[in-house]
């Protein structure tokens, strides 16, 4: 029996491994994907995680990897099935059809950003499209932005961008926002951001890059285009959590109800980056969790065996 | 006046400028000394920031610092005598006489360990004498470790170190420990174990590396030689709090009550790092904190200004 399976190979889940295997614990990574499961893996440029500067999201996937080589611990690469707890021990099933047995799961699946489908979008991100203003926001010093949703995430990306950015576009496709009352009326006193509402993005213009956005009105289904560097998607995120949905308690967004601790509401299973319920989604946020959860599991596992 | 002022230059507080310079915030990091304040300068090797593998400390403090170079933030060198906040505003003087105004701040003046201030102690530190295991622990894969204190983290300690040396012993220099009952039913289970009570130490001994230690019975007074490769000085740490300890409120071991968000009693307050409670003191974990309370810090402004 293992006494960590680690399930999710981005920043948490890797960061559980190394924090795992240097406690001298039997460590099993499972990941369906190990090379590009993770949200950093897409960032064009990461220039946040403090001691490695400006730095391609894929490579930096591959410095934490290379952390790694060596170290004992197992990996496999399959989707989990299904995950039950019994007599005190968590039982793995995967695609592979292989049983994985474990004392703690630290689950590290992370979450991903909903997409516009629109024209442009994909072939753009990384070029101008990003998810993330906080992550990006910063590479567009002085330039026009464009955000598009109507939640607090969205209003507070804008509020942020506004500092950083010459003029900040805020695209909602409704009348009404989402978000709250103070964000609102802090982004309406902003004298270089624009609110437009009923307007929804039709495509996403540009050749190497983000160049402009195309919009149309859904009362008069006129369209217009503005000229912009980026266009920052904040229309939600979706934590990978659909497997372990009846295990443990979910919040109302449907991430893993955990504090920093990643202490779940079963014993034994921890939660561990974008999955659970947190107040920043960043790498280093991540990192730091996959750290905490296996002194959690350490604690668990020295008063349960 | 500054949005943020960063109080302690070690990693929560080097993240924290990093995240602030890079959401166009004006910021001013304060600290006594920029080389050489953080408890990381003082580690011989961190293996355990995901993708820096293996880096003597003081260099890893030294990249956190280049990630830095050419940021636009103001970095003042002084000792903080006194906080105060007025009117919104925070009033901080320096001892330099300097008195700075900020709409917030981030405290991550950081903790240090207590030490035994016995013979050997510090000529040896970081060649075998070490006060942290979950840090420097995986260095002594197989090797002899001896724990000092009658704690929770020493006892802890000692469970840590005894699934990676061949042999562990835990010296308390009383009878009773003040460590919960079920981790010292989980340690006294551990057959590589040996708990030595009534035992102070006298002098760590060894040439170029931790050799051995000796000790004093207290009620004997007889001496013991226990010839080991490293000793864990677990007898507590001191959070650098003193300064804001009636500003904010404090948890019962001097530690800055604040959540991971770093929100403390005191609007516009934030603490990052190791001054604050939180489940696991670690580079990657202040690291976080630096980040997540300038997300915290940027919401309050947003708010109130």
């Amino acid at each position: 029996m293992n006494d960590i399976a680690v399930i999710g190979s981005g920043p948490a889940g890797l960061s559980a491994v190394l924090y795992a295997v240097r406690a001298g614990l039997d460590t099993v990574l499972i990941d369906t994907d190990f090379l590009g499961g993770s949200q950093a893996s897409y960032s064009e440029k990461v220039d946040n995680y403090l001691g490695i500067p400006e730095i391609n999201g894929f490579e930096l996937m591959e410095k934490f990897r290379e952390h790694l080589s060596g170290k004992p611990y197992k990996q496999i690469e399959s989707a989990v099935v299904e995950i039950k707890k019994a007599d005190n021990e968590f039982i793995i099933t995967l695609e592979n059809a292989e049983v994985i047995k474990s004392k703690t799961i630290i689950y590290a699946a992370g979450a991903f950003h909903r997409k516009l489908h629109i024209a442009g979008e994909n072939e753009l991100s990384g070029r101008g499209v990003s998810y993330c203003a906080v992550c990006d926001g910063d590479y567009f010093e002085g330039k026009k932005a464009v955000v598009v949703g109507g939640g607090d995430t969205a209003v507070d990306s804008a509020v942020y961008l506004s500092q950083i950015c010459s003029e900040v576009y805020l695209v909602h496709r409704r009348k009404e926002f989402r978000a709250n009352i103070v964000s609102l009326n802090k982004l309406r006193s902003l004298l270089n951001v624009t609110v437009m509402t009923d307007a929804v993005p039709v495509s996403i213009n540009g050749e190497k890059s983000v160049e402009s956005i195309t919009l149309k009105n859904t009362v008069t289904e006129e369209e217009t285009v503005i000229h912009t560097d980026s266009v920052f998607v904040s229309i939600g995120m979706v934590p990978k959590s659909s497997v372990i949905s009846t295990l443990v308690e979910i919040d109302q967004s449907g991430y893993i109800a955990a504090g920093e601790d990643g202490v779940t509401s079963l014993p034994g299973f921890f939660a561990a980056g974008d999955v659970r319920t947190k107040p920043l989604r960043q790498v280093v946020t991540a990192v730091s969790d996959g750290a905490v959860c296996v002194s959690s599991a350490l604690d668990y596992i020295s008063k349960n065996f």
